[in-house]
């Protein structure tokens, strides 16, 4: 009798090469396929609503794995947190039904994007943010990236070896927002930092980085925010901007 | 002509071997002295106000170094900045008088103590905290701490190898609390974590740990909250509890 296993993950991707395992190279798939191996004798194959790409960290990732186990749920979650390093952990484990997958039953997903413009980024944030050592027009990324709301192609946004079979997403939400009052722990995070949040149905590949890449010429003067209908409709990769580095991007939660 | 350079430095301690330079282990007063070899040519000595151990980190340190050369000190902020790695951060520079001092000329010191006795320790904070794994009476900690306030030979809570001459210190705060919704960039950490804040006028070796140690031994009722008292008058660090480990503790602000 197997179950589906439902497991909620959060991590910092900075040391992993991605969601997706490969054979060299460490992944937050590949632990987690050997931790339940570890646990349970079994070489499952664990599916993610999200396929972060290296460096991407994940505030609530979704995953789900068969197993034969009649493990109690929350002795899986200790048993793989105690197996897992630190930077990935299990906040939570239950059983699903047999036909549910967390890409494919998803609503939607959202993704936050953080960039420092500060001085100096501090060491407490460092893996976590874009540092961009100018400073930004809010007001006219917020212009542009309202041409990105509701339905698109979005090849031009849409990173190569992306195995869609559609390049049409639908944004249902796009804010550029300054954080205020940045608190780490116990103390306030000098600098300013500003959040891209971006919900959609689903995602291209590098997608979000693409978009926030865009938004950042935009910021910074070098592009028109009244472009990005142009951009749209070229379909072309290279109509927009540079891909954002990983570090800045979280999966921030997945609606089902 | 030389001048006294006054650093502000923030660090993450995690990859270092603490404050003090040594020979073949990478530490912040190491690396700092080499980048100002690097960018001046002078081998100088930078004295800190806090020694910090392995692997503590620093909200505000301040430190101080001589230099003849005649660079702006933006310049220097500007030029250490880029050659340091990114969890050492010089966050001001300026000139001091010749006599300045980082640590005779402190007042007094503060330091921050984060416990997380949350079911998971998030990997967004997990550098950054002790992970108690038992609930802690928070109000038993407070009435044994409460003895430590004042002026006290703390040799109960000294490490060995300290080189201080007086074993008397003067706490004039210490508190333990909550820390409530906190907030990473733009995200809610779960779970219970406890600050405990201690300032006074210097630090023995290893006092603020040692101290932790020992109010956790009280929150979770293995030592009893009077007995804080007898513990200072056996002047015996074996009287105290426990060391709490390093990555916990922050050095969080120097007040001349």
């Amino acid at each position: 009798m197997h179950r589906r296993i439902r497991l909620t993950l959060q991590y910092d991707g900075s040391a992993y090469n991605g969601w997706q395992v490969q054979v060299s190279e460490p992944t937050i798939q590949g632990l987690l396929q050997d931790c339940i191996y570890g646990l349970t004798g079994e070489r499952v194959k664990v599916i993610g609503a999200g396929r972060t790409d290296a460096g991407v960290h994940a505030i609530e990732q979704i995953a789900a794995f068969d197993s034969g186990s009649g493990l109690h749920v929350d002795v899986i979650r200790r048993a793989l947190n105690a197996m897992l390093p630190q930077d990935i952990r299990v906040l939570g484990v239950s059983e699903a039904d047999s036909d549910f997958h967390p890409r494919y039953d998803a609503r939607s997903k959202r993704y936050t994007y953080i960039i420092a413009t500060v001085r100096d980024v501090s060491p407490l944030i460092y893996r976590y943010v874009w540092w961009v050592r100018f400073p930004l027009d809010m007001a006219a990324m917020n212009t542009a990236s309202a041409a990105l709301l509701g339905s698109h192609d979005f090849s031009s946004f849409r990173g190569t070896g992306c195995g869609a079979k559609s390049p049409v997403r639908k944004i249902s939400s796009l804010e550029v927002a300054r954080l205020d009052g940045t608190i780490f722990l116990f103390t306030k995070v000098q600098g300013d930092l500003i959040r891209v949040s971006v919900e959609a149905d689903a995602f291209l590949r590098h997608m979000v980085r693409n978009i926030v890449g865009t938004l950042v010429e935009v910021g910074r003067g070098k592009a028109d925010p009244a472009g990005l209908k142009r951009i749209l409709e070229a379909k072309d990769r290279k109509a927009a901007g540079p891909t954002a580095p990983a570090k800045g991007l979280f999966l921030e939660k997945v609606i089902y």
